[in-house]
């Protein structure tokens, strides 16, 4: 058994007496009066709209952010526990990948074992300095100090985790080279600027937790013009998909006639609506629960990116089925991707890299919609390849859509540049790496983001070529940033616009 | 794959971000003042001795009977979703008990399909009125009917499961025999006392969720005098365990050296602390985990109990190890036992019934510690053999455990015979049926309650007779009555005496 999979046993249905019924009342899709409408109607009042007094404005503003802080609190003592760091580390495609990215040219080409091979480059991080924003144990600034960084800064908010991750430097030896920086990274004050950032940031459907805007405060503040981040690129990626554990679950009350001798089937549509609800739930499917061709709906370059551009990411989306099949949810994953060489080749070139990766095209379609068997590594990039299958005809609002994907942008780069440090040269090695991407595609190896799932109203059947388009976004929620809502309008076939908007991080109210 | 194994995912931790940290400081058991002591040097504020006005007090008690109110209603709310349902239904072993117990006498001894068979006894409940106490779906009313029950009234407080139990009495014809009654059991106006009793109330640990005493109150008001109660007796056990999962999580820390190239030994002792903590879990064991004889420490006689006996339930047991084993745990796991007869019968001998069962011993004590394989039905009944080892000499306190066992009691039996009503008389048909026991033991069947694990601070040392002693008692939560308080006094060897209080029900508080 996998260390992963042993766990002590959560607590079930049966123990967290505080789970949302799904029975109350929900508006039907014809009711909704569409995301842009309801933006349009709803307009967020911000502080500076404040119709009251100066005072009461200052005191509204007092009140949001102690509301800030208390979830701030409770989101760094949520990885105070043990679990949450067993289940990342035990998540070995993750934890790999990163110790590759950062370590790569200083292992060699192939090379069987870990370390300084003969023959092997000078690694990317050798004689660097380092910033791990949220280092929780401290894995990756030992992958950073193991890869020859001079100096890397741990920076942790959680108090319990700050201590762990002393230890933990201290166990392998490198207390002289790594510091703890114990506090919120946006309070942290560095002696120095770094020359690349390193951070396991991305949540579930990437950007639940909305830990990215701790990234990029440290991005502004500390990192040298032309320094590295570790990941430096993001993409989002939304497909229609069959879920076989919903179908086997949809199923069991028709067979409860067989098992116990009652009739229970009258109980499938109680759980269609129980199941088949607003939230984003998050499941493991495979490449075969794929229904049609992965459209990647937004890009994000991490070098450029402002926070307000994360405020609404999104983008549209077209394909078209495979085959003759039940459709129960679109899911949506990501992939991030780490600098090879030299900033200014990844900034500015990320994105024709990321559409073809290194070449190859990974995976083909076939006439028969299944994907052709390839290996592990070449699916791993399968949804990578997928880039050049973005959709650019198909608009549900055209005035909107710009704001929604945020792709590389050169321009972009230069205006970065405008810090007064030197900038950063890193050797153009690029020939002796090979890309380096964490995907948590079902045609990849199962990560423990698995993949998240939007689940539509009720299954609905595709045919062959039956064209599955739409538009989603994803926003923080109102009233807690580091929860998630994702607005998916989407139309299958011929069946109509239908708009439904999802939520994830429900607060988990229990019965006292 | 079986149903039950292919739910939706739930939320795992990294998606929890409430899950509580266990770095608080924490009492060590030296610290401890001890249960008894502790009970005493904070006495729990009665509504009668509040020290204020009158007015006071009625406000006080209005402000206890509004929580309780919400509890109750977040309790009743919690079944409202299918999930809990699906996972009890799946369940093969408690549906088929309630099955066979319900139906017992119906179907033909020996008899390949339900139904009446040529030769087969009348049922237990043929022509009989029954209460459902807490009916959720209804499947238990629907075993009631099936069996020839004259009159099924479904209690079920849940608004949304009460329309649910009414669409699967229409879907099996029996809307003419199965009354829906929505709302609390305890506010129900039956037309007639009943002639039986069934529900499933068990919780984890017995005694979570706490339904048993809506039960009782079922009991006292609508059960006639010599009716039936299904189940008519719970049973609960406690034997010190070893927990591989538990291991395997302890462990992890020290391969992620050879995993990923970084010594994270130390985590370990950091796991320890956060898994081994004072939360009741719950978990899957096998036989060959369980380190030593089990005690039986309490036993509940449904037609006798009172709801004080419920406040303070526990007792007495000392054991000793089969062999050397690292111990992790104490579980408690409990079985519920139907009647198979006349009333007067299973109430006043059932003590004696359940410490033979049918007059083999299921398992035995070999000389390596381990339990000789048996049948599954032999296996299922291993727990109910070890009544026998009940202790009577190690007293913790002699004064104190005298209200800890609640015992059987025929004396009981004539006091409950106050009632007016007529006495009902069923077939003293015994020796047609065979008894009926729903074993939540780590040697039978796995059900969906799994064991309760208790652990230790820290993984001990036990050898081949080991004395393993102590005393237990469960109490409803201060604060929650329906959230449970374990209260642990140990002797492991010559260790000396530990100390430790175990909860279950803590509030999912999320991070908003």
């Amino acid at each position: 058994m996998e260390p992963h999979q042993v766990k002590r046993p959560r607590l079930e249905a049966r123990e967290r007496p505080g789970l949302e019924a799904r029975e109350r009342p929900r508006l039907e899709p014809r009711e909704w009066p569409g995301v842009e409408a309801e933006a349009r109607e709803r307009p967020r009042l911000e502080p500076r709209e404040w119709p009251g007094t100066e005072a009461e404005a200052r005191e509204w503003q007092g009140a949001e952010a102690e509301a800030r802080d208390r979830q701030d609190g409770a989101y760094f003592h949520s990885y105070s526990d043990v679990s949450i760091h067993e289940e990342m580390i035990a998540d070995s495609a993750r934890t790999g990948c990163y110790r590759r990215a950062l370590q790569q040219g200083y292992w060699g080409r192939g090379a069987a074992r870990p370390g300084p091979q003969p023959g092997a480059g000078v690694g990317l991080l050798q004689g660097r300095t380092v910033l791990d924003v949220g280092a929780g144990t401290g894995i990756l600034s030992v992958f950073c100090a193991q890869a020859g960084a001079a100096r890397v800064y741990a920076a942790e908010a959680s108090v319990v985790m700050a201590e762990r991750a002393r230890e933990v430097f201290e166990a392998n030896g490198l207390s002289g080279r790594i510091s703890v920086l114990r506090g919120r990274v946006e309070e942290a004050r560095l002696p120095e600027r770094v020359d690349a950032i390193v951070s396991e940031w991305m949540g579930y459907g990437l950007m639940y937790e909305s830990m990215l805007r701790s990234v990029l405060h440290a991005r502004d503040h500390w990192l040298k013009p032309g320094g590295l981040l570790f990941p430096c690129q993001a993409e989002l990626f939304i497909a229609p998909v069959n879920d076989p554990a919903l179908q086997e679950r949809l199923s069991f009350w028709a067979g409860v006639k067989e098992q116990h001798g009652v009739d229970m089937a009258c109980m499938a549509a109680f759980a269609r609506r129980c199941l088949m609800n607003d939230e984003m739930a998050v499941g493991a499917l495979h490449g075969e629960d794929v229904l049609a061709r992965p459209s990647m709906f937004a890009t994000i370059n991490l070098y450029t990116v402002t926070e307000q551009q994360l405020g609404r990411l999104g983008g549209l989306f077209t394909t078209s089925s495979f085959g003759i099949a039940t459709m129960h949810a679109f899911a949506i994953w990501f992939s991030v991707i780490f600098p090879t060489s030299a900033r200014s080749d990844s900034a500015s070139d990320n994105h024709a890299t990321t559409s073809t990766v290194d070449g190859r095209q990974a995976s083909r379609h076939k006439d028969d919609g299944q994907f052709e068997t390839s290996t592990n590594s070449d699916s791993r990039r399968a949804s990578t390849a997928f880039a050049s299958s973005v959709p650019s005809a198909y608009t549900v609002n055209p005035t909107a859509s710009s704001h929604c994907t945020v792709t590389a942008n050169g321009g972009n780069l230069q205006t970065f540049n405008r810090c007064a440090d030197s900038h950063v040269a890193f050797d153009a090695n690029a020939d002796e790496c090979e890309p380096v991407v964490l995907s948590t595609s079902p045609f990849a190896e199962e990560t423990h983001w698995k993949q998240s799932l939007l689940y539509l109203d009720e299954p609905v059947q595709v045919f062959q070529d039956t064209v599955i388009k739409g538009k989603i976004t994803l926003t923080p929620a109102e009233d807690n940033p580091r929860h998630l809502r994702v607005a998916l309008i989407y139309e299958i076939g011929d069946s109509g616009k239908q708009t439904k908007i999802f939520k994830m991080g429900e607060d988990f109210s229990s019965y006292d």
